[in-house]
C-alpha cells in the first residue's frame, strides 16, 4: 500500500491558536457558514465548549488546554505553585464547561502537571504543554489510522455514524481517520455516513468536512443502514468511542449498537477506532455505564423547526453500549486489538 | 379478555364524506393544525392525493373511491356502460395521481366492477360501493386488531414504525389498529414509536393520533431502537406492510427491516399487520420487489429547514424487505399466519 499524503486528506482545523486568542470553527452553524469564533480570554473559550461551539471529545480537550493558556495571561504568579493557586479558579470553570466530557478533565490535569516544578517559565510551558496535547491527538490519530486502514481489504465500502473526524479531534479525526487512510490507500471506494439523529451530527458536520477533503460521502437514513449493508456496498462499519470498558464494551452515540447488530447479521466486520484515553480499565464493562438521557424535546424539531407535538412523551438516550462480542476490532493508537474481550485488553492496557 | 370498546380507542376519521363532498384531514399540517380540505370535484381529490394531503395505502384508495363518486356528478350517461366510458378520464387522472400504491387501482376496479350491468341507478351504485370501501376496510381492520392483540401477553410493550393507524385507513389502523386493541384488552402497557425519518411519519402522525385516543406513547429516534429493546421494555415490534410476497416477505417502509434483525437479537417478536389486499402470490419473494429510490433532498432537511449541505451525496431508498424468517406472525383479517413461509402463504392464500 502507498503511504498516505496526510496533508491532502486533512484540510479542516476546528481549533486554531494564534498567539494571542484561540479561534473556534463554530460547529453550530456548519455547513452553511465556516465561521472561527474568536475567543480571547479563559471564559469565552469555557462558554464556547457550553455552547457546543466546539465539540468532539478530543477537541474540546484541547480547546480547554489553551483556555489555560488564556487564563494565565489574567493572573499574577511568581511560580508554578503559585500559578496552580492563581488559576484553580478559571480551570474549575473551564471544566465545569461540558461535566461529562472525560478529555476535557484529562486536559486540565496535564496542564496542572506541567506547572509542577515550574519557575518563572510557567506561562511558557502551559502553552508548550497545550500545543503538546493538540501535536499528540493529531499524531495518535493518523496512526489510529494507518493501523484501522490495514485491516480493510481494497476495494471495501464502510459506513460510519455521527462525527469522529477533524472537527472532533485537532485534525484527521479517529474513525474517520481510518476512513480517511483508507481512501488515500485505494483501499475505501465508498463512504457512507448516517445522519445521526437527533443532532444530525453525520448529515451537517461528516458529510461536510469529507466533502472539503475531497472524498465524496453517501449521506442516509439511520433507518437505511440495515437495507444498505444488504446491498453488499459495504463490508466495515467504522464508528468511534465515548468510553471502552475493561472487557472491550464500547459506549459511543445512539445507533451504534444497532449497526453493530445489523453488520454481524450481515457477516460485515466492525471496527472501533478511539485514543487509547478513552480506554477505561476501572469500568468492567457495559452494564457498569450509566447512559445520559438528554432533553426529549430534542425529537420535537429539527434545526428549530417543531416536527412533532411537544406535549408527547419521548424517550432520547444519547449513546448506547455495544458488547464487545459485536466488535471484530478496536483500534488506539498502541495498536489493533481484534476480537476484543478481557484479556485481550487487559494484555493491550497492563495499567 | 375484555371486549374492544373499538370507538373509546378510535376517533381519527381522515376522511368525510358530506353527501356532495369528500373532506380530507390535511396530513401535512398536523400535528400542528386539524384543517380538513374540502374537494368538491373529483380532480380535487386526485391533486389532494398527489399531494399527500391524504396518505396510507387504504385511505388513498378510499378517497379515490369518493373521487369516482364526484366524477360521476360531472358527466352524463344513461346506464353503467356508459358511464364507464364517460367516466375513464376522470378515473386514469384519479389513477396517475399516485402511481406506485396498489390499494388507488384496487379501489378504482372496484368501482369499475360496480357499473357493470347498472342502468339508471348506476351513481347510486357508485355511491354504495364508495361507502362498502370505507366500511369494508374498517370492519377489516378491527378484526386484525383483535386478532394481532390476541398474540400479546398481558403486560408488554410494543414498538411501531412509521404511521399505519387511523389517518391511513378508514380509521383504526393496521399494525396501530393491533395496538389499539392490544391496549383496550390491557395487554400492552407500554407503546413506542419510531420517529421514522426522512418523512417523521412517526413523530408528526403515529404520536398525535395516538395521543388523541388516550393512548400515551414514546417517541424513539430510529437510531435508537436497539437500546430500547435491550432495556427489556417491548415484547413485540408491529409494523404494516406495503407488499407481502408469497414467501411471506414483506416490503414496508425504510427501517422495518433493521428492527426485525434487531428484534431477533434479542429474542422479541416480529409482527406484520396488513389488509390481505397486500398480499400479493405472483410475486414469489423479496428479491423481485424493485425498491423505490425517492429524491435525496428529502435526506438535506426537515420541514422546510435544510440541515445538510445540498451538493452531497445521498440515497435514499423508501423501503426495505424483511425477509419472511424474521417474522414470527403475519396478520391479515382473514387470520393470523406464524412462522410465515411459502407453504403457509399458500395455505392461507390458495388464490
Amino acid at each position: 500500500m502507498t503511504d498516505i499524503d496526510f496533508d491532502r486528506y486533512d484540510r479542516i482545523r476546528p481549533i486554531r491558536w494564534t498567539g494571542d486568542a484561540l479561534e473556534l470553527l463554530d460547529q453550530r452553524r456548519l455547513p452553511f457558514q465556516v465561521e472561527y469564533v474568536r475567543c480571547g480570554d479563559s471564559d469565552a473559550v469555557a462558554a464556547a465548549i457550553h455552547a457546543l461551539t466546539v465539540r468532539g471529545a478530543p477537541a474540546i480537550g484541547i480547546a480547554a488546554a489553551w483556555g489555560a493558556v488564556l487564563a494565565a495571561r489574567e493572573v499574577e504568579a511568581a511560580d508554578g505553585v503559585a500559578a496552580l493557586a492563581a488559576l484553580e479558579p478559571a480551570l474549575q470553570r473551564l471544566n465545569a464547561a461540558r461535566p461529562t466530557a472525560v478529555n476535557l478533565a484529562w486536559a486540565l490535569a496535564r496542564m496542572r502537571g506541567a506547572l509542577a516544578g515550574a519557575g518563572a517559565d510557567w506561562r511558557a510551558r502551559l502553552e508548550r504543554e497545550a500545543q503538546a496535547i493538540a501535536e499528540e491527538d493529531l499524531a495518535a490519530n493518523r496512526r489510529m489510522g494507518a493501523l484501522g486502514a490495514a485491516l480493510i481489504a481494497p476495494g471495501s465500502g464502510v459506513l460510519t455514524h455521527c462525527n469522529t473526524g477533524s472537527l472532533a479531534t485537532a485534525g484527521f479525526g479517529t474513525a474517520l481517520g481510518v476512513i480517511r487512510a483508507g481512501v488515500a490507500q485505494g483501499r475505501i471506494d465508498r463512504v457512507y455516513a448516517g445522519e445521526t439523529r437527533p443532532w444530525l451530527q453525520g448529515a451537517r458536520l461528516t458529510v461536510w468536512e469529507l466533502e472539503q477533503d475531497g472524498i465524496a460521502p453517501t449521506l442516509i437514513a439511520d433507518a437505511a443502514a440495515s437495507h444498505l449493508m444488504k446491498s453488499g456496498q459495504v463490508q466495515w462499519v467504522v464508528v468511534g468511542a465515548d468510553r471502552i470498558c475493561a472487557n472491550g464494551d464500547t459506549a459511543n452515540k445512539i445507533g451504534t449498537y444497532q449497526l453493530a447488530i445489523a453488520a454481524r447479521h450481515h457477516g460485515l466486520k466492525f471496527m472501533v477506532a478511539a485514543p487509547s484515553s478513552t480506554v477505561d480499565m476501572a469500568t468492567p464493562s457495559g452494564d457498569a455505564i450509566e447512559i445520559e438521557e438528554r432533553d426529549p424535546g430534542e425529537l420535537f424539531g429539527v434545526g428549530g423547526v417543531r416536527t412533532a407535538a411537544e406535549n408527547v412523551g419521548a424517550w432520547n438516550p444519547v449513546f448506547d453500549v455495544t458488547p464487545h462480542e459485536l466488535i471484530d476490532a478496536i483500534v488506539t493508537e498502541r495498536g489493533v486489538i481484534e476480537r476484543p474481550d478481557a484479556a485481550a485488553m487487559r494484555a493491550a492496557f497492563p495499567g
